[in-house]
């Protein structure tokens, strides 16, 4: 490589460097901007989705600043200034960001993270936020979703030779842990995010040994827990046999923990399979399975009484198999105008869903204090405080005639302060941690909005003055843009 | 983080530390072993593929061993030996790789890549290997399908936002390049490959300035190369007239370029575009656009006789939207037995297409020397040499049946020695040369096999002496195994 690999700062689209050196050539680099991130449909038409990405975003923000052969390459393929060279090799990251936490529940159209910054800063950092954000959440959303069906059984990532490059392998299961999975094989992602790991052996080694009773003595004769995988040759003709005739001889010398099936028809070999071992008198145990599984495929092994007690997921989830892009934009919603004023910014489309919500804004939970139940998100103007209102009208921001009034609620503000003027603020919670808020914030939820199939909407609303500031933005755009 | 993240030697399935205790343990570590690659059906349900992967293999075994801070990770979550550890932090990759050239055309079946080494070593770097050619194949593979309906015009890598993570932006870019397109719009990637990037602004910038016209000014002022992207407010009314206004105003002060579509009716708007931007005299501007493209949308844009000349592609392209996942494996075929010698082996599946073909084996395409085409690939065992026979017999590896003969023919070996001794021997061509040698190849296939869809099946097939080797296999395992 002609260039060595050394910061993140180029992971951007060049039009943003080319959009900054607008704004730097007229001098308005500086001026305040406020950007949201947010996507439009929640994937795989689930009820909810999980937010995971925090962590990579706050390395991102910590390692900003071109290096020296970025600004090498610039200056030799880019046709750039010195002086904007000179510019961009000295900036560093003054603003603010505020997100939501990881394993927060976000659902469409409202704010995932907020970026408060001089406009050039927020701009050059737009392409790897959403990069980081679009396929961190899609993973924990799948991963919570396969994790709804699966219930109390254990789930396993196995995916990394199917994910897409090695970053989405150990960033993949990190999600997947937030979303509720129980440990992966993959051991980077072990040492880097404390997730547990999990393994034993693999088809190669009963070929390596020619002989499946030999391999699995073999193991058996180097490890304490073993799970003997039964497919090599045939599965209830050999490798069910072989593994129950060496956990015999082993006993106590070893901890049985089970089988693993790989192929075949599940439902019916983890059903002849625990037939054989509990006659065998190992009713404790495991059957795991791995084989191209999804949140259908479990749901349709479960119908047909399979014996499975864990779950090993790879392709389908570490790919976002059915749904491999989230779609989170980054919009500006408001920026400093020449006399140092606010002003709210909108985006028009002929297509309504894609009109922007300008101003800045701030997002919350409306939580029944009765059931301990969400009733919906409300997003209101940054001045705005819900929380103090007795009586709460939420209504529809697309069918503005649907509305509902709230009482004895408390409204909990989704974001916090990740990063302020340049710093990060925010301590990352264990793995652990993110994993159990995500539980609890699951726990907030109806059952209605959790279902696989055919969800309830989850209500998030507009309060009456964003609405109305949106409206007039509007107008203000008719009135001079397509006059 | 609790440990650096300073090798990529644990980016692999903790199963495969285990296996190779096992074998360690049992002294058999250092048995020779010939491992291959390959996938068992195409994806998209193309016609061919073109391989990618190559650079970053040889990254990962240049930089192959564990760090301290691995063997740390290990010592306190893995419960291995210290002698364990001690082997292996002492382990090198002395092993040889073969491999398919990149850009080269691959089909089902055939082994892209063939490594021979200690059984441990072979195991060890299975999973990265295996992550890193399932994608970047994979995207390769998409971008030349994508580019063959674009067919001469431009194409253009857009989809870093989209991409899963970090890496998959990056090798997802590079490999489109190789499968034809033109540019990209990450700036790293092009640092890091030398691939062209490409760019110009985003709604942001006109959102910025709040008037479309002025921040066409304004760009227009800071860049010689002006696209602008019309559709913030409204395409016709608005985008198209601003472009126009602008570049009459500036005239040969910049190099008027184009506008660019990003959302709505593509057919329409680009025909109606074309119409403005020629009756103002902008015969030679151009037309790119941008919306969720892929080889299906193209087709059907170009059926509508849109005018479009340059074709941005991301989400669809680095995700592989439809497919986003390849199915490579990596089987054991041979390995060393107790006196030395070299045995193969086997593994057996209800399904005949999951059965492996045993033995170590040479790739080679069946050229016609009278026409130039590709008459099929051909898989011998190593020892035989059929380029220098005069008649080829190739038949169907599944419908033993269907075969032909094949005279005149060139049979060029599609391996080259990439490592050796634990070496790199190989040296990469640039990426200019690999795309350029992706293009010869497809020259090669027959126009039947390179149609979107429905294409004919390119023959894969085995030697007499590699299917009579294959079926010596299956007995001896059915009488020892299954009897």
């Amino acid at each position: 490589m002609k260039y060595a690999d050394d910061s993140f700062m180029l992971h951007t689209d060049l039009y943003q460097i080319n959009m900054v050196e607008t704004y730097w050539k007229d001098g308005i680099h500086n001026k305040k901007a406020v950007f949201e991130m947010y996507f439009r449909k929640l994937p795989f038409g689930n009820g909810y989705s999980l937010f995971a990405g925090l962590q990579r975003i706050i390395d991102f923000i910590e390692n900003f600043g071109f290096s020296e052969s970025d600004i090498a390459y610039l200056r030799e393929e880019g046709h750039y200034s010195e002086m904007y060279l000179e510019y961009l090799s000295n900036l560093t990251f003054t603003g603010t960001i505020r997100s939501m936490k990881e394993g927060e529940l976000v659902f469409a159209n409202e704010p995932i993270l907020e970026i408060e910054a001089p406009l050039a800063e927020a701009q050059l950092i737009e392409t790897a936020l959403l990069n980081i954000v679009n396929f961190q959440t899609l993973i924990a959303t799948k991963a919570s979703r396969i994790k709804q069906v699966i219930g109390e059984e254990v789930a396993m990532e196995l995916g990394t030779r199917r994910a897409q490059e090695l970053d989405a392998a150990i960033w993949g299961t990190r999600a997947a842990y937030i979303g509720g999975f129980s440990a992966t094989s993959n051991v980077r992602a072990g040492k880097l995010f404390g997730i547990p790991v999990a393994g034993t052996h693999a088809h190669a080694m009963v070929q390596a040994y020619q002989d499946e009773y030999v391999a699995f003595t073999k193991y058996a004769e180097a490890h304490k827990d073993c799970v003997f995988l039964v497919d090599t040759y045939d599965t209830l003709r050999s490798g069910v046999p072989n593994a129950i005739r060496v956990a015999k001889e082993f006993g106590d010398k070893i901890n049985f923990i089970g089988i693993r099936l790989d192929s075949g028809d599940m439902a019916y070999l983890s059903k002849e399979a625990r037939k054989m071992l509990d006659e065998a008198g190992f009713t404790e145990a495991k059957i795991s399975a791995s084989n191209d599984l999804d949140e259908y495929t479990i749901m349709n092994l479960k119908a047909q009484g399979a014996k499975i007690d864990t779950w090993g997921i790879g392709t389908k989830l570490i790919t976002a198999y059915d749904q491999p892009a989230l779609g989170a934009v980054y919009k500006l919603v408001s920026i400093e105008n020449e006399t140092g004023e606010m002003v709210d910014t909108i985006k028009i489309s002929a297509n309504p869903e894609k009109v922007t919500t300008p101003g800045r804004k701030r997002i919350y939970r409306i939580i029944n204090n009765v059931n301990g139940h969400a009733e919906g998100d409300y997003i209101a103007l940054a001045h705005e405080k819900p929380q103090e209102e007795e009586r709460l009208k939420m209504f529809h921001p697309v069918h503005t005639y649907i509305s509902k009034f709230v009482t004895d609620f408390t409204a909990r503000e989704l974001h916090v302060d990740v990063i302020a003027g340049g710093s990060v603020v925010y301590e990352l919670p264990t793995i652990q941690e993110i994993q159990r808020y995500a539980n609890e914030n699951l726990n907030l939820l109806w059952n209605e909005y959790k279902r696989t199939m055919n969800p309830e909407e989850y209500p998030v609303d507009l309060s009456q003055a964003c609405w109305d500031n949106k409206m007039e933005r509007i107008r203000e755009i008719q009135d001079k843009v397509l006059r």
